[in-house]
């Protein structure tokens, strides 16, 4: 019996998409007002899925609670009001902040700390009309 | 073609999570105040998905009145306005009535009156931010 | 210029609707499925507003976040995972917990705590189909 | 890294369901006041799901802005504003315009127009509480 | 002690803008799609605010299952799954169904059912970006 | 016969709080998070309601179309994916760009260009959480 446990989280950071090796007339073509080089920004929400079966005694996947403080200590503390172009240390240099590689890279850096279940699903939305999802492969 | 059809109803219940063969002090170091004695409660949002071919006359999976009825009668019913730790016949005695066995529960209560179609998913919503998600297996 | 700053906060709480001087058919006539006598519950959300002019170097008219600290200390930790029939020390003896009086407590509790601007109204959703707001007059 | 990019449109349109095989009686049996002659309508919520690898340089499985301009052109533009039965060449004669059978045209009218990634899904809402989900098999 | 008291409805609907006393090239520049010959629709959510004072006892300003009762029976039960150009008997012949004019038609079909309270507000929500409120003068 | 007209347009933007005249330290003291030197931001949402009588013809207080129109040529296209602390001409220079002073400046860029009927509030949400509402004194 497996059950799919999801907390919600939120949010609040900079970004702007630009490529470096491009000139500034290829990112705009590209990117549109995304590559406006003062930044913009968004309300970020992360949905964390993970995957097992329920304690018999406590009816738990995992405790939700303990989901929260683990996403919260290693992803949105880090990530809330900041800047994902400059202040993120386990964003790869060069990496675009899209909603689809950050949804890779929260995937990858959460990893390690989900234990006794299984870590399912990352989805990350950046607006109420755009979100990504990444299933770890 | 298979298509995914999913009707959501809800419904508003005590419950307080407590495993009667522990302490009080173990119970809230467990629970946290989930274990208050006195109760707590949640508006559930309870989403049902069924799959199957659309029917080529009446453009229906099933119909999503049926569906609905079908919910009310043998779940919400039962549960609005109950305390499901106390009020609900089929939660088997001392199961926690977490999201994640309630979801479990729901679709072992429900998988009997869903003909002509396949019962997919239950998805149970806590809060806002808690969800968990049951397809049977 | 008078601007008006609302934050929205959570509690999810048990409660009935219950007159102790009427009896059970009474009850369960006025107040339905509300009177059950183990209890129910819902996920309530509160937003208070307050009213002033925005600080000409802050750009405040309160913090928002000295707003949270308060409103949370005060109310929502009091509110949040309890009993409201029971367990709310500033709700008096024999109130109905209904949207409505919970509207008027929490302002009357909250009022002494706003500095340097004016509380303007409570609201309070019991559900996404009802709620109620209380302007203190 | 296969990463599931979802962009969320909108749009609003009138129907009804009937099947002119059968008597006013035998409609109304089936399909209640979703048989009402005049018609009804709905704000429909188009989720087009897409899956694919993010490019190492852009970060994008599909630029979101060219998955709107195409969903926009191909689908939301002609059904917006619409009358589902009477309106739209891309729905079979006769098809029912439930939630259901329109998921699969959607699904087979942009499937064409999908380039350098893979349709993986087509949700539409029809109300809060009616939703369906098409895979493309 | 006046609180004001919020019950939210739905009802799904047909209708176009078209004055017919003008020509149909003045009508489409008038109004664009939303005078498309073969119609549109809209979910609309309608809240229906009351004020009053608190019962002592029940603590009420309005029984809340009373007033939906009401606001189905004269109002939602009308309107859901109708034409609000053709089927709705108290909306003035030639009167635009627009959503300011709806929620005065509302407001004035319901005053009379409205006892032991005031109304106080009708709002009528025509997709998630457009609502229109009356307050009676 | 007064109705109130709400159209709700959205904007992605970053911007941070910090005063000028202080010190590193007291900013920080002050702001928290939102005195990051490299900004963060938000997903808003901009509602403008606009009172009048509606048209005896057109049933409109105002035509919900050109409404959208004119805020998106004014407002939303100026902020939309900007530095609101850099790029914004009509924000006076100093002034924090607080979701209380945005509601200000908004309304004051926009008044000019109501015609027909008068705008009567400008109300901006920052997150889920938080929002602001000026009426114009």
């Amino acid at each position: 019996m497996t059950v799919y446990l999801t907390r919600r989280l939120t949010f609040n950071a900079a970004h702007k998409l630009w490529v470096s090796e491009w000139s500034e007339e290829r990112n705009l073509a590209t990117f549109g007002k995304c590559a406006n080089k003062n930044w913009h920004g968004h309300n970020y929400q992360l949905f964390v899925t993970v995957k097992g079966q329920p304690d018999p005694l406590t009816g738990f996947v995992m405790d939700a609670k303990e989901l929260k403080d683990i996403v919260e200590k290693e992803i949105t503390n880090v990530l809330d009001h900041s800047n994902l172009n400059l202040d993120v240390p386990f964003l790869p240099k060069g990496m675009q902040p899209t909603t689809e590689n950050l949804a890779i890279v929260i995937w990858q850096q959460l990893l390690p700390f989900i234990k006794g279940c299984q870590l399912h699903c990352i989805k990350l939305t950046e607006t109420e009309n755009i979100f990504a999802e990444y299933y770890g492969e």
